[in-house]
């Protein structure tokens, strides 16, 4: 039987776990599996531990230990902002505003805010994905309790001014919320410069285990938890501290920041070359989402006459052992969703919308690998339509 | 350098992860990356994956498939039941019945409530620790939408008569949930034949990983979900699966199921053992919690004189690398609280609820274990009281 071979282009929906991360897990899926909140020696290692793994991801960030709330991933942490922020300052106001191009997680709590008594601002994006600071500025008003704009675009890889967003709310006294799983590890991330008073991480973006994150919480922002009981993350998160996956997340971050600079060149030079290559052989090519403010690892594409037959293609690289996707994997989930909310809102029609590929280079992707996509793809695109070739 | 000896006796805190379970979660740690919710071959891998754990888990407790909704654990359950039943039917009332011994994530959960304009009603319990059913009966009115009763107690291990709370219910149409992550693995669950309409569950109690739990969801009952998103879990639970956790979660309940009658008996054997031995060397042994309705693994016990001594003596233990614990771990993140809870529920008075020692035996517990404690226990004692000797 022949193996196929498999390319993971897909490093945006999740990645593989980098054998160091599972090095640093394992001792506490071992011997070092105590209850952080026990007396006995075996909590106190635990608990140890956690300290340790806290005070490195809050370095990372320029943080204060006491700043990181862990949590089960991104889509926590992104509840626990919006949510936390809505029931604990109500008093303050009952009016967010959140970018149009946030992810599914950061839409549909506001849909369910919304029956709860909020209102809810969507912040429009021009033709590149990035918000318009000016029209943030008119939309924030006296009942204004935060702003919620995503770091980076996990579809199309905008990158947003964040540090002017921030600066912007600071000025206005409005918490600023950013979901930043998609660019932490891959571009500068510094809560104090950038004026964040909340951030959601996760660790299975950065070749972290899946079922760990963390919300930054910034000294006297006020937030309700979802989760109440034995009152561990400082009364914000509880239940039992998943210390290896803590461990994972932790060791990934560190990972990723230390390697981030070398990693971001190589990605973004790999993902050129698939641009250019595709430039050289058809015509129509066109990228969706700015190409000057882009996460290094991301590519959203379509060519001009294939907007029918992306899903075929998908189908016939997956044959061939590539991953790629055509936007986010947790929209899957929603079969009545016709096309991407993203490529809508920077202008896209349905058509061309259904027409893009969204490709997620990663740190375990090499040039072979570029090489043999492009080749594929173009085979593909071949036998699907002979008359581009 | 002396190795000191090291038995952890706190398995109702926490418990070592089985080798076995290390061995079914580490494919998901590796090469079976993918997101459950890609349409590529490294998603649909982890789709399958997913399915036959959901399914390895809603048979061990007669659920369909679909009834089981993944979660990061037990908190996070307990919390998804009870704000879940409340939020989506506030049209049906507002009252919940909880019984006075939950864990602190039910009555937090509960005091969180009160102030979202929930009524809630303490179900007192007797010497033993056991629910009055008529007085149950009695608190059910026509605003009640939702009865709370762990199964089993995690300080002094009552096992709750929930098939006649769960009939009960179901005659007044009234939601039954229990939390049943203490007895899990050890004393048969059959939702069905026991009336449950909700049930939360863990894996790091039943020698899986942390961080991974699950509640069950009977069919046709309605829940608000806590984690808004990409609509994961049947919508009731978004974020994209923890499939290296839930493999654990699966292998750790397959495990203790297929060896609950053998673990019980010879845990129950090796509790009643330090009871006889305890009450041979000492006049006033007092055993807190019902020794009828109990959980086979657990111990909850105080020495008449000793009240005051707990802390040193469990500091001393630990010094011999004995883990043993005052109660739930969870309640140490609190210190406000005085005494436990359960045990002034059961009627003990603050000094005497000082006094209790919880002993958890486990898998890994063996007779050498049980008679290295009563003999280091039995010289700590004749150190700190001689005159007891």
């Amino acid at each position: 039987m022949e193996t196929i071979r498999r390319i993971y282009l897909d490093n945006a929906s999740t990645t593989q776990i980098d054998k160091r991360v599972v090095d640093a897990m394992m001792p506490y899926l071992s011997d070092y599996f105590g209850n952080a909140s026990s007396l006995h020696s075996f909590g106190t290692q635990a608990k140890e531990s956690l300290i340790g793994f806290r005070s490195a991801i809050a370095r990372l960030i320029n943080a204060q230990d006491d700043e990181i709330v862990f949590t089960s991933g991104g889509t926590e942490a992104n509840n626990l902002a919006l949510k936390g922020i809505a029931f604990a300052n109500r008093n303050k106001g009952n009016h967010i505003i959140v970018s149009a191009i946030e992810h599914d997680c950061i839409l549909n709590t506001c849909k369910w805010l919304e029956t709860r008594g909020l209102f809810i601002t969507y912040l429009p994006v021009d033709k590149g994905g990035l918000v318009d600071l000016e029209k943030l500025q008119r939309f924030i008003n006296p009942k204004t309790i935060l702003v919620s704009v995503m770091h980076a675009n996990n579809e199309i890889g905008t990158v947003q001014p964040i540090e002017e967003i921030g600066k912007l709310c600071k000025d206005r006294d409005v918490y600023f919320h950013t979901d930043a799983c998609q660019s932490f590890g891959k571009i500068p991330i510094d809560v104090i410069a950038q004026n964040i008073s909340l951030m959601s991480l996760n660790a299975h973006k950065i070749y972290g285990p899946k079922g760990v994150g963390c919300l930054y919480v910034k000294k006297d922002t006020t937030i309700t938890p979802l989760l109440h009981g034995g009152g561990q993350e400082f009364g914000l998160r509880s239940t039992t501290e998943n210390i290896a996956g803590i461990a994972g997340f932790a060791k990934a971050a560190e990972l990723c920041i230390n390697e981030m600079e070398t990693e971001s060149n190589r990605l973004s030079n790999l993902r050129d070359k698939i641009i250019i290559e595709l430039q050289k052989r058809y015509e129509g090519v066109y990228i969706n989402g700015s190409m000057t403010h882009r996460l290094p690892n991301n590519l959203n594409f379509a060519i001009s006459g294939l907007e029918g037959e992306t899903i075929r293609i998908l189908l016939m690289l997956d044959e061939k052992g590539i991953a790629v996707s055509t936007g986010s994997a947790c929209s899957n989930n929603d079969t009545t969703k016709s096309a991407s909310h993203v490529l809508q809102a920077i202008g896209s029609d349905q058509f061309q919308a259904r027409g893009a590929i969204r490709v997620g280079l990663g740190r375990f992707t090499n040039e072979a690998d570029i090489d043999y996509f492009i080749d594929t793809l173009t085979k593909t695109i071949q036998k699907l339509k002979p008359i581009f070739s």
